[in-house]
């Protein structure tokens, strides 16, 4: 599966004219994400660095023994650095850093190299200084790149808004007063994880999800769930991501046990709702990001709780988290087709709750459209 | 829960010793398991840094305006700085740069700055190199601090080690040919969720966990779990962590679909289960890390598989997935009482199959005892 050849040439077509316009005939790939962008080869990576090297013409990678198979089976590249974990192995190469640094050494003494600043660590960072190289950050440029999805990419986004969908209606439908943050969450997981199952064999799907529950722990907008059970009276903000083939949804939502709910705590759910739709739309191209920021200002503006937004409205989405660009009160960037973007006004009052709906949209030529469909309503997000 | 203060301060008090041994007068932590160890607060954290000062005397942290209640409650610190992503709040810090360079500004011009060499990003490392500090690699320092763990650490320890057992028990009684690897995760992931839900209120549980299955796949020690289905005479990989309050437990089984499983399949998982065995059993205050990947290489090379060893034999473990130091065959450094270590020798043979158990096992008085306990018996793990 993984991502098509012409798909990884094109790519990196797009990416060598940039360096050529900037002058750097070598960048070195350090952020997982780009890497699998630049190449279709991402490794589950804790402590055994993976390097991607992209000359003019060529490139390299350097990965540990333990990922070989799975390098030479996904990666679409010209040549391998293995290191290894015991001598014997037909080279000395003990660590990422001993290919590294003859990799560096090989340049030309005036190569200009592009590095993710963002991403690379100091000790590597530092490492290339030491050679003399003219380093420069090549992250702004990849993050245009990555910011506008091709048809290959919508069509996994897509697939992965369907199995976000999945999971929240398999959690909405065991919803009660007593179950845990992390049993309402694991219903989820279980329902897509199967769906997805069905559907495709081999493919790499995974999530992370987090439930805050109660007035205290939903004012905190990104808490790991936690065993706390729910009682009438929470609001609950339940927060999902979901990928397949690398590609995440972000499908978030808002309820509230409505028996011993206050009125005040209902206003904010429909307040919360609101600036949503406000949000998504006000996405279409053309617009600046602040813009769509500000669509949702107003609308918690006017009901007077502007004090109360801890958060921009939303952020990139695709192969990562969160991507920048960011739609913020100070992005003037402008929105263009392709792109894609979470929509999440938050509003968080100490005392009275937290309340926030994600969805995932993607800017079409004319507006744009959600990937996430799971009912958002005000109506629909107060529980019995 | 989170960390005791009596601890943060102990700790705090241990790395200000060594900062004052290296004339170290502040150091700057980016890494959020460290944060943790040291202020008994971490949070979600993609696209917002976090910044952790630890000065002679006093603490700051620098968060977004996102994280203020979460970390009031629990981080032990002198002050907070709070940016912002919406003016009229009181401060123009947009960025955690704003407060960042303040705080650099601040010291006094002949600094010595210890940052986390392998950690920090380049761009905020070339910020700090910018205002002309020395700048030096507190990195093994704080390693060494974490290695030995105490009691309160391994309280939390014991706790994922159980709960990794009863999700291992749950995803073993599902088991069957025709299930997916991501089915058979999730048995396990729901199960222990709600054991954990049951005793402890408010802490947080996570995991991560993958199975590799098939022949091809089982060979390639890290991939993510698919949808692929388990069929007769497939060995099978299955890893997974827990954690709970931040501390991690890693458990592994190897399993064999023995009907239709070769003699070689059979006698590459016996060899693998008396690697491990051998492994632990070198497990011991006083050895050399490299003894201990010695003594499970030995074992393999006895039965003439040492060519299909792709990695050492285990890593540190606690707060983060994968700890230094490491259990490899160029470590020298000598085991203590209180270290964590996983033991995992792993035998990948393309067209075969790969065979590994992991467990986890903290270094005592007069040698180690295994946090894991979920049977590794070669006959145990020959599945019908």
């Amino acid at each position: 599966m993984s991502i098509p050849a012409e798909k990884v040439r094109e790519r990196l077509h797009a990416l060598r004219s940039r360096m050529e316009k900037k002058h750097i005939q070598t960048v070195i790939l350090w952020d997982p994400d780009n890497q699998y962008y630049f190449s279709g080869f991402k490794a589950i990576s804790y402590s055994r660095p993976i390097v991607y090297w992209i000359y003019e013409q060529q490139t390299a990678y350097i990965i540990p023994e333990l990922e070989d198979l799975h390098a030479e089976e996904n990666a679409y590249t010209d040549s391998f650095h293995v290191y290894h974990e015991r001598y014997n192995k037909g080279s000395n190469d003990t660590s990422f850093l001993d290919p590294f640094i003859r990799l560096l050494q090989n340049l030309p003494s005036d190569t200009r190299i592009g590095v993710e600043y963002e991403v690379m660590p100091a000790y590597v960072y530092q490492a290339v200084l030491d050679h003399g190289h003219d380093v420069v950050d090549i992250g702004e440029d990849i993050i245009d790149l990555r910011s506008v999805k091709d048809e290959e990419e919508i069509k996994w986004l897509d697939e992965a808004g369907r199995l976000s969908d999945v999971a929240l209606d398999a959690s909405f439908r065991h919803l009660k007063t007593g179950m845990s943050e992390l049993e309402f969450d694991s219903y989820g997981d279980q329902a897509f994880l199967q769906a997805a199952s069905e559907k495709y064999p081999e493919v790499v799907v995974g999530y992370e999800n987090w439930t805050c529950s109660g007035i205290r722990r939903s004012a905190m907008p990104h808490l790991h769930s936690s065993t706390r059970t729910f009682e009438s009276g929470d609001p609950v903000v339940h927060s999902r991501q979901v990928w397949i083939n690398g590609y995440r949804a972000e499908n978030e939502r808002t309820f509230l046990f409505k028996d011993q709910a206050t009125e005040e705590q209902k206003k904010l759910l429909k307040l919360a709702v609101d600036a949503q739709q406000a949000g998504m739309q006000a996405v279409k191209p053309g617009v600046r990001a602040c813009d769509v920021d500000l669509a949702a200002y107003e609308v918690i503006k006017e009901a007077g709780f502007e004090d109360y937004i801890d958060h921009r409205i939303g952020h990139g989405l695709g192969l990562s988290e969160h991507e920048e660009p960011y739609l913020r009160f100070d992005n003037e960037r402008i929105l263009k087709e392709g792109m894609v973007y979470t929509i999440e006004p938050g509003i968080y009052v100490p005392g009275v709750g937290g309340f926030r709906h994600s969805d995932t949209v993607i800017v079409t030529a004319d507006g744009s459209r959600s990937i996430t469909h799971y009912p958002r309503s005000y109506e629909e997000m107060l529980i019995e």
